[in-house]
Order: C-alpha cells, then sequence, then structure tokens
C-alpha cells in the first residue's frame, strides 16, 4: 500500500506565542485539526487527493478565525473580495477565482471552472456571474463580518496604508488573529498529488490588486512528477519569484528532493526579501513544511503517524 | 561593448502564406518594422532594456492590426478588455494590469504598476481606477473599434464559443487578420534584460477571464541571471507550464544554453497539446524564437546585423 500523506497551512506571519491567549491557541489547534481530519477521512477511505485537499479548504473557509471565506479580511471599501485555485497533479489541470464576492466556498468555484470551463483563472463580476450560473452557494454580507477584521481595517485605513494580514503592526495580545492565507495538499494512495489555496487577500486592499494565491506557478502548483506546493505569506514576492513552481523545478531539473527543493525556494524568497512559508507534498508521500516567518499555522499527517499541529517556530 | 539585442513578437497561430494577401503582409512586415526601430533606437542610444520594450511594445498597441492596445478584439458583450505585463531582469520588480478598459497604451499602466505601487498585478474597475488616479491616456470606445475584430466576435458569438483569437477556424483570404498578443525582449549595453506583454485576450471571451499575458512567469517573465521571455499562443497551456518561468528553470538549474532551455520549453508545451511560441534573449544578447504553431509574427535585431522580420515557419 502507498503512503497517504495531507498537510494543511492556515497563514505565515509574525505569530509569537506571547501574542496569543492559551484559550485562542486552542481554538486554533482545533481548526487545524477540523480541517485535516476533513481531508485525512477522504484519503483513508481512498478517495482522491483532489477531493482531499478541497475538503480541507473548505473546512477552513468556513473557520472565522482564518483569512478565506468566511473570515475574509475587508478590502478599503469594506468588501470581502475572495481569492482561492485548485490544482490536480495527475492532469496539471487548474481553476483559479480572483477576488468573487459572496461567494461561501472559493475553492469550490475555483474547482468548477477547471472541470466546467477551458479557462483557469476567472476575475471579478465575470467570476461572480459564473458562479451564478453554477448555482454554486452564496452568503450575505454578514456572514463575512467579522469584528476584528473591521477593526484590522479601520486601523489600516486611518494609517493609510494596505496591511498585510499577516503583518504584526497592529497585533496584541486582545487582537492576535493576524493570518494570512489558508492551503491544503495531499498525496492518495494512487500517488496523485493536488494542491488548493484559499484567501481573503490584503486588509485595505484597493485597485482590483491580485496577490499569489489564485496564480498557477505562483501561490499555487501540482504535478504528479514532482510536488504539490501551496503557498502563504507576502504574495507579492512568491509572484515575483514564482515560489511553487519554483519547488517543481528544483526537483526536476536539479534532482533535488522535496525537502531540499522547497527549503532552497523559501531560502531564496528571504534573500528576495520576501516573507512567508509554503506547505508541499510529493508522489510518495513525503511532507515539507518551510517558512521564513515567526510562525505558520500548520499541520500535517501521513500513512506513518498521528496528526501533528503546529503554529510556532 | 556588449552585445545588445531586441526581439519582438505580433501573435503565434495558424497564419498560412496562403492565407494573407501580399499587400496584407507587407503591412504586418513594416508593423514590425516600426516596432522593433523604436525599442532599438533606444537601445543603440545606451538607453536601458526595460525603456526598449516598452516603446516597441507601445508601436504594436497603437498598430490596429495586432491584437493588443488599439487593435484589442471584442468580448462577448462587446468591450476591449486589456491585458499587459512588464519585467525588468535587473530588479525582478514586475508590474501587470488585467481587464483594464479604455486605456491607450496598457504596457505603460502595467509599468506604473510596478514604479508607483508595491503590487504587482492590479484587475479590473480597480485597475482602471488606478489608471485615473495615474492620469495615463485614455482613449473612447471608437478608437478600439476595428470592423474585422467585429466581425470575428459576431461570427464567434453565432458559433457560441470562445475564440481564440489566433485560430484559423474564421480566416480565410479576405479575413485573415487572425493575431494573438504582441510582446518584446531586450538586452541593453550593460547587459540587463527586459520583458513586456500586451493583449486584447479572446474574442468572445466572457467571466472575466484572464490569460498568461498579465501573468509573471505564464507570459512574461525576466531575470538578468538567464533571460527576458514574452510568450504567446493558448494562454491557458502557457498558465499551466508555467512556461516563462519554465524557460528560465531550465537554464539555471539544468544549466541549458537559452535556445536549448526555450526549445524545450515550447516542445514540453506541444506535448502538453498547446500551440503558441515565444521570444527570449539572454543577458550577453543571444536570441531564440521557437513557436510550433504555423507561424508567429516576429523580428529580430542584434549588434552582429540587420534587422530581420519574419512570418511562416
Amino acid at each position: 500500500m502507498k503512503k497517504i500523506a495531507l498537510a494543511i497551512h492556515g497563514g505565515a506571519g509574525t505569530i509569537r506565542k506571547s501574542m496569543i491567549t492559551k484559550e485562542l491557541e486552542s481554538k486554533y489547534r482545533e481548526g487545524l485539526k477540523n480541517a485535516l481530519e476533513a481531508g485525512w477521512k477522504i484519503l483513508q477511505a481512498g478517495g482522491t487527493s483532489l477531493d482531499a485537499v478541497e475538503a480541507s479548504v473548505i473546512v477552513l473557509e468556513d473557520n472565522p478565525l482564518f483569512n478565506a471565506g468566511r473570515g475574509a479580511v475587508f478590502t478599503h471599501d469594506e468588501k470581502n473580495e475572495l481569492d482561492a485555485c485548485v490544482m490536480d497533479g495527475k492532469t496539471l489541470q487548474a481553476g483559479a477565482v480572483a477576488f468573487v464576492r459572496n461567494v461561501k466556498n472559493p475553492i469550490k468555484l475555483a474547482r468548477l471552472v477547471m472541470e466546467k470551463t477551458e479557462h483557469i483563472l476567472l476575475a471579478g463580476v465575470g467570476a461572480n456571474e459564473f458562479a451564478r450560473q453554477m448555482e454554486v452557494e452564496f452568503e450575505t454580507d454578514e456572514y463575512f463580518f467579522t469584528d476584528f477584521r473591521y477593526r484590522q481595517l479601520l486601523t489600516a485605513r486611518e494609517e493609510h496604508k494596505i496591511q498585510l494580514d499577516h503583518s504584526g503592526v497592529q497585533s496584541s495580545k486582545s487582537n492576535p488573529k493576524s493570518l494570512g492565507t489558508v492551503g491544503a495538499v495531499a498525496c492518495d494512495f494512487l500517488g496523485n498529488v493536488a494542491a488548493a489555496t484559499s484567501t481573503g487577500g490584503m486588509t485595505n486592499k484597493k485597485f482590483g490588486r491580485v496577490g499569489d494565491t489564485p496564480i498557477v506557478g505562483a501561490g499555487t502548483y501540482a504535478d504528479d512528477k514532482t510536488c504539490a506546493v501551496s503557498c502563504t505569506g507576502h504574495g507579492e514576492f512568491f509572484m515575483q519569484t514564482v515560489a511553487a513552481y519554483d519547488v517543481a523545478c528544483r526537483m526536476k531539473y536539479k534532482n533535488l528532493s522535496l525537502s531540499e527543493a522547497a527549503n532552497e525556494t523559501i531560502e531564496h524568497l528571504r534573500e528576495s526579501g520576501g516573507e512567508g512559508g509554503l506547505i508541499a507534498v510529493d508522489a510518495v508521500g513525503n511532507i515539507a513544511l518551510p517558512f521564513n516567518s515567526e510562525g505558520m499555522y500548520r499541520a500535517f499527517i501521513t500513512s506513518d503517524g498521528a496528526a501533528i499541529m503546529e503554529i510556532y517556530k
């Protein structure tokens, strides 16, 4: 029997133990655990890596603690704009959406783009129109309203700046919920890998800024021949360094192992001035979770052992 | 004195000699020549590769023959939506816009994103708002109206399908003007490379579809350590194969030459079912222009010799 594996993340950034209460920490751990279990159940039952990463990301999108789906940050105009991407390492098919609104689970919509269209990336009003035609579940603005995200926006607007959600600038013990993106990567019994990423982007973002999450090769990538990758952090640096595909290239062109390749990519990101991390899995169930920030909400499980949930370095 | 080099393209696809009148062919050649001269003048005067690629692309955007800027194809809703991306191989900075409207030169706007914001990609209404704040030149809908593009839309809508602009399906001797994207890559006297790409996308496109052009790593990439690349063809395949960055990776991780790397990328594209081509230049002035379609409007010039303009295989 082949080894199966699943890893998830809930964002990387300035996450210090001193900034998070014990109560909150256990809520994050519970959120990660629930997301991990949702995907793992599918893998264990012989399901596909694609179904597993989608299931894990849906649980994270539905959890208001994480910056994706329900817990998305606010744009400058007090809206929640959502990005997501999914890629199937078996077929190299991918689907993504950028700044859709009121869609309960952007990752489901990304999968519909992959399966129902000839396109990879749909954005804005047009992507919302596609969502309506597909009859996906919509939610009200109130559903996406979370008080601490709204306070993050007010603070950021006051400072006249676009704030990266994972920035620790406004963090304090009472408001430390600074997160980035959510994502999942998996390897199933057939040795097929898949990756999924979803985010609410940057607090106070303007001008239709698109980050790395919905970009194949930047924030998300999957190929059975190499690996599946989902990134989190300061998006522009992941776009500039084409981070997700860079891990795959270091494996296929330099013959590095998954963990060597993933570490080199994150080291190169650091040299470029970028902060963040990634989760990656290869087709034989190895997992890598490198990051260069102070913390990354992350969890993983393989056929070898129990689930591991970690937050700090 | 270091070798300088400039290459441009005006789209790849089903372009057969039998489909194009002599008169039209000479118009295309003249369009390519004018664009090449605009960039070459800058390189010869000791200007930067960044300025050169921008100048060449502006000339192509202003020419109604090519599917970018003025000659952009129509969306399903009879609009012209424009994508562009520029990347500086010296700094690895990049800027891009997706589906902006009425902006005369999207490539100038992409450069402003690079130079005036902390972002890489702005899209839709937000990107247009940024354009207004930057006071770039706008043009009326009439400026972007070209009769043969409009006829392409009517035909495509009738067939209820999204038509790739370079598709030869509707082409005939009387209406063969089927083009894709425009782009330029250059190497200057300092050995710095840059890439620029601009497009009107697909005829009859819907749902806010974003192609490879504005995606760093897919349609456009530049790094002095490897090469500058601009792609043209069926966008989704270039996104899936992360084509532009793939050329760079084959150079830096496999130690291939520019032309070996570019050829491998286009061969891999073909194996994946994708059609199109790319132009690439490295930091010592080598040029590669591989494509797997029937033709690609292309031109290049180096310190070594005269300008070359080609259309067919």
